[in-house]
Order: structure tokens, then sequence, then C-alpha cells
């Protein structure tokens, strides 16, 4: 009853100055700052030197498909999924963008631009990424359009599905639900399907696969993402977007992330030294810390996580999303109720569920998880939070 | 007369060997590689050293409507524009791109966002940068519609007028051609507004302005590009589409293009190091060896272009558009004339105009300037080009 009694300024003076201290805990975006810690530790090993007259055009490699995707990156790309395991490479072409966001909308752009019929309707089951909303409506294009909740969609005709497997907001492993081959293709976002986070339990390899640099290793700030294309028409497509959109994609950010994938890989296998390892470690004990507090009171709800065989850690462990999908028992919004107490989260809503449920970012700094697990605690409990 | 000779392959071995090398030349981007070589002389200089802990969140300044900008590359953009005298940067918002094409798109979907009516029309004066026009259409918004020329352009309602100033591809100074005040809103494209193309004659301070990093230096591939934006809500919208597009701009491309701006202002007064002094020798040098060749036959047409007082330099100096807007003077498809001498360039009915011109970059490396140089020369009389 910690939680409560903090509430009622009756605990330490220290801990409550911590737990009512006046800071805004900004958990709303997923801002992977967690993992900065393991980078420092690794001290000038990752360090980056870009000489004045280097990395000045804007072509990589002409003779690519994407020839602004430097090709020392795209044998970095090749290597991690290969040592991990998660993804095949082979047969497939490799699309850079500007984070993963810019080439969801380059795959829209792509898949809808050689429909037929349009616009495509784009679809993802709830609870979904909000931003997906965003991506598909905000210039309002004739391509596409799109219809929310692929568990109720029933439009005839194209349409694209939005796979992200582990899912964002709730964690969990997802699959197609429309499956109406003969007119929908599928973009499998596989932001999460890390070791870190989950358990590797087959290598995908889906026609058309989105990663991101950021939730690898938490360089959110170099804004690199890589697709997996198997379709060379699907492949040039979004080069065409990605072209026209920003001619291309930074090249410093493609060598700095060349340099940290490569160290991923090569440190992989070494306990002492493997991201992965110190990432599961440092999630799984946020979680248990976040579980241990849901689980003593009564307010909060999490989803049940099924442990797996993974096949890179060859153990069964246990799974640590990169956000909380907390829900509340009663019916409230638990956004609102979090932010009285400081902590902005993003509201069920914007994920097509309910106000009652938020999405919690779990990769935030040390010092704003253990805030946000002290607040928390000092709401766990329904009778704490009555008028 | 040697370019004719030369094409009957009667000069000299060596010259022949360069000039009927198998190397296609491709002038058809504006590639920026011609001043590597004085950042190679610089060395060490605008070396950039970023450890693996460093730029790791998405966030640089929450309290700034734009929060991905880095506070040093503001304050170098700044600083540069004060130095050159070319752009007031007082009372705007500092928005920062992956280069300039993505704020236009950026201002697109602020401006027509922000009008009650839509679709907002979108023109420019022709010739055209070319890629506006992709930029306009490719998704098919319904928020604005490419209409083409702004000088024929009729249609009642709101339109957004680009102008590019100095033109590409024509390298003409250009002011808004449609001036209906009460409906229509204009970017101001000064990509190439520079003290190395063209006098600065006076210090720009419209409503909104595009810049790019590429243009300025040669560093295309950094993709950094900003806008100075005077109403807070334009660059809110424009800040909206940045985030939604790519979630911010590389922080490893603003950390570089900070150390370069910031070399190019502290050196600009000194002519033994200033990049612009430099700058303005290698384009004016280049334009002198093309009108040399295009004046010494009777096929080509090349604009006019006046001299004018620059404040920069503080004396009357000619222009060097950073392309050249070649004419044919007889009917004829001269990017195919080009094209079988293995140049490639932009035709001009991409621009909106006639296939007799073309848009040449005088922007490549200096060997492939030469081979240019050169196969121009073969063509350079009528006569030579007669089927």
């Amino acid at each position: 009853m910690v939680g409560c009694e903090n509430s009622k300024k009756s605990d330490s003076d220290s801990n409550k100055e911590k737990c009512l201290s006046d800071d805004v805990i900004n958990l709303d975006q997923g801002d992977p700052t967690a993992f900065q810690e393991y980078w420092m530790k690794k001290k000038d090993k990752c360090t980056v030197v870009i000489p004045g007259w280097d990395l000045m055009s804007y072509f990589s490699d002409t003779t690519n498909v994407c020839w602004f995707l430097e090709p020392e990156l795209e044998k970095a790309i090749k290597a991690l999924h290969g040592a991990i395991g998660n993804a095949a490479t082979e047969e497939r072409y490799i699309v850079v963008g500007t984070g993963s966001s810019q080439l969801c909308q380059a795959a829209l752009f792509a898949l809808s631009s050689l429909s037929e019929v349009k616009p495509v309707s784009i679809v993802a089951a709830v609870p979904y990424y909000s931003t997906y909303v965003e991506e598909a409506s905000y210039v309002q294009s004739s391509l596409y359009k799109w219809e929310g909740d692929a568990r109720t969609f029933d439009k005839n005709g194209p349409y694209i599905e939005l796979v992200t497997s582990p899912n964002n907001p709730d964690g969990t492993m997802r699959e197609p639900v429309v499956n109406r081959r003969e007119d929908g293709k599928v973009i499998h976002d596989f932001a999460y399907y890390w070791p870190h986070y989950t358990s590797i339990t087959r290598r995908q390899d889906h026609d058309l696969m989105l990663f991101t640099f950021s939730k690898i290793t938490g360089h959110a700030g170099s804004r690199i993402g890589w697709a997996l294309v198997k379709d060379v028409e699907v492949a040039k497509k979004m080069v065409q977007y990605l072209t026209i959109n920003s001619i291309g994609v930074s090249k410093e950010s493609q060598t700095r992330a060349t340099t940290i994938l490569n160290e991923l890989t090569k440190t992989c296998r070494t306990q002492s030294e493997s991201f992965f390892e110190y990432g599961y470690e440092k999630m799984k004990s946020r979680w248990e810390r976040l579980l241990e507090v849901v689980e003593s009171g009564d307010a909060f709800t999490l989803p049940n996580y099924p442990q797996a065989f993974c096949n890179f850690f060859g153990k069964t462990i246990s799974t640590s999303p990169a956000f909380a999908w907390l829900g509340y028992k009663e019916e409230r919004d638990l956004g609102s109720l979090l932010k009285e107490k400081k902590v902005l989260t993003r509201g069920g809503d914007r994920c097509g569920c309910d106000k009652k449920y938020v999405r919690v970012s779990m990769l935030s700094r040390d010092d704003d998880f253990d805030v946000f697990i002290q607040r928390l605690a000092t709401i766990k409990d329904l009778k704490c939070n009555q008028p």
C-alpha cells in the first residue's frame, strides 16, 4: 500500500519528493533512450569519423535499384538478420528510408500505385499503431484510404493490411486477419521482432517487411529504417517515392548505422558484450517491476504474454514489449488519470480502442521509468482513485 | 572547328579518345560534386566525430516549434544568412527538412491544409524545376493540384506559386507572376541565392523561403534543407508534415551541416579560405568555357545574364548558374542529340518547355565537365549535326 500512502503524503520525504516531483514524464512517444547506457559503456568503439569531403554525392550505387543505399549498410543489414535469424534477406531488394515511417508511406504508395483499382483500402487490426492512421490520411491521397479496423473490414476491392508483430501498442504476435488473397497485400512491420523484446520463433520471409534502426539499438535520432522487398516493381516504386519525397536518405546516418549494426552482429554471441543480452535483461527487469506494481493492486490490467522458445537465445524466454498496453478495470479515461499524475501516455482511442487503455513507452531513461513506477504505485488500487 | 574535326576522328588520338570515350556523362541530376576539391583541401578541419552514445533521441529541443531541429544548427543557419546578407532570419521560425524537397512538400501541405477551399492550385512559371511537377502530383493529394505554368494560370480560387530565384533550370532572377494577393501564397525557393551563383542584391524577407545545404556547399548526401517561415501556424503545419512523414530529420546530418556552415561563416571574409570566393571563381571559369564553345559555333543558345552589384562581394559580378539552360537554334530534340554524344541532360519538356532546350548541370566533377565541353565542341555548329 506504499502507493496510496504516498499519495496521502505519509511516506518518507525523499520518496515523496520524487513521486510528487513536478516533472512531467513523457511516455507518449516511444523515444528509445533506455539503451543509451550500453552505448556509453562502449566508449569509442562505435564512434564514427566523417571528413568534410566525404559522402557528398546524392548517389551511393547507381547500379542498385535503391541507388541511395550505401553498399556497406546493405551488407550490415544482411549480416545482422543472418546472425539473429529473424528475417530472410535472400532474393530481396533492400530499400533504405528516413526511418520506417517514410518506408511505410513508400510502401503504401508503391502497392496502391500498382493496383488497377484505386483508392486502395488501408486497414490494421485494433489496437493498431496510431501513427498508421496519420500516415494513411494526412496528405488525403486518392491512391489509398484509411478504413480502420481490419477485423470489421468488409469492403470489396483491393486492400493493404498493416501487420505489426510484435504489435505496437500491445506487444502481441500478429498475423494478417483479412486474408483475401486475390486482392490483398500485406505490409509486415517487424520493428520489434528482435530478441530483446520477444522470442525469435521463425525466420520471417514475407513479401514486404519493414525494420527500423531506432527500435533495435535506440538510435532514433538517426532516422534509419529499411524494407526487405521481394517484388522488384514494388521496390522500384518505393524508391520512386523516396526519390521524390526526399531524394534519398542521409549518408551520415547510413554510415553510423553501418558501424553500429556491424558491432551488434560481431558481439551478438559474446554474452558479456552482446547488445541483445543486455537489452533482454534490461527489458525483462523493467517488465518485472511493472508487473509487480500492477499485480499488487486491483486497478490495472496488462496483456498475458505466452513464453516461447527463442531460436536466437536457444531457450524459452518471456516477452518484454517496448510498450505496455495498460488497461483500467473500471470505465475511466486512463490517459487523463495518468496525466493528473504527470505521466503522459498515448490514449487507447488513438489506437482504435477504448480510453480505458493507454500505451506506455517502456523505453524511457531509467530515472523516468523509476518515477513512472512510483507514480503508478500511488494509483494501483481502485480505491485510491475514487473522486 | 576542332569540334567538327573531332567528330570526324581527324584530331589527335589522345583527344579523340577522351572525346569519344564510352563513358556516359550524367548531367541530368544536379549532383553538386564540383566543390569536393575545396573540402579535400580543408583536410581535417570539418571532420565530425560522433560517439556511439550520442544523438540517440528523436528530440532536439521540445520547446521549439521544430522540436527535431538541433539548436546548434539553428544558430549556424542564422549566422550564415547574417554573414552573407541573403535572407532575413529575424522573427521567423526555422524548420529543418530532409533536403528542401521534403520541405517544399511540407509547405504545400501546410498552406493547403490551412486553406478553406481545396484543392489549392499549384503553379510555377515556365521553365520550372521539373521535380515540382512530381512533388505536387505523385501522391495524388486532394489538398492541392498541379496546374502548370503560372503565366497562363487563370483558375479562380486559392493557389500557391512556386518561385525559384535564381531559377532552376534557367538561372534567371524571378518574382511571382500571378499576384492575386487575396487568395495566393508564394513559396520562395532560394536554393541558388548564394554569391557563387549570383549577385546578392537584397536581403530576401518573404513569408516562406526555402534553402538547401546541397547547393551551397555541395553536400547533397546529407539531405539537409531549411525553411524560414514567418507565420507560426504555417511552421506548425510544416512540422506536422515532417513528423508524420519521417519523424524529424537525421541528427548526424544536422551535426555535420552545423560544422560545415559554421566554417563557411567563419572564413567567408578571408579571401584565401572563403568557400564563396572559391565557388565563385570555379563557376565563373566553367561558364567562360561553356560560353566560349557556344559562341564559337552557331548551333546553341544560352540565356543572357545581366551583371549586377553583389552586396556580399562589394563589386559587380557576373551570374554563373548551377545549371545551363542550353537551347538549339533549329527545331530539334536537343536531349536526344546530346544523348547520342553520351551526355545525359534533362529535357526542356520536363520543365514545361520545348525539347529544343535542355538543363545541363554545371556542378559535375571536373573531368566530367571537361568531357562535356569537348563533346559539345563536336556539335557546336549546325552543319556538324545534319543527318
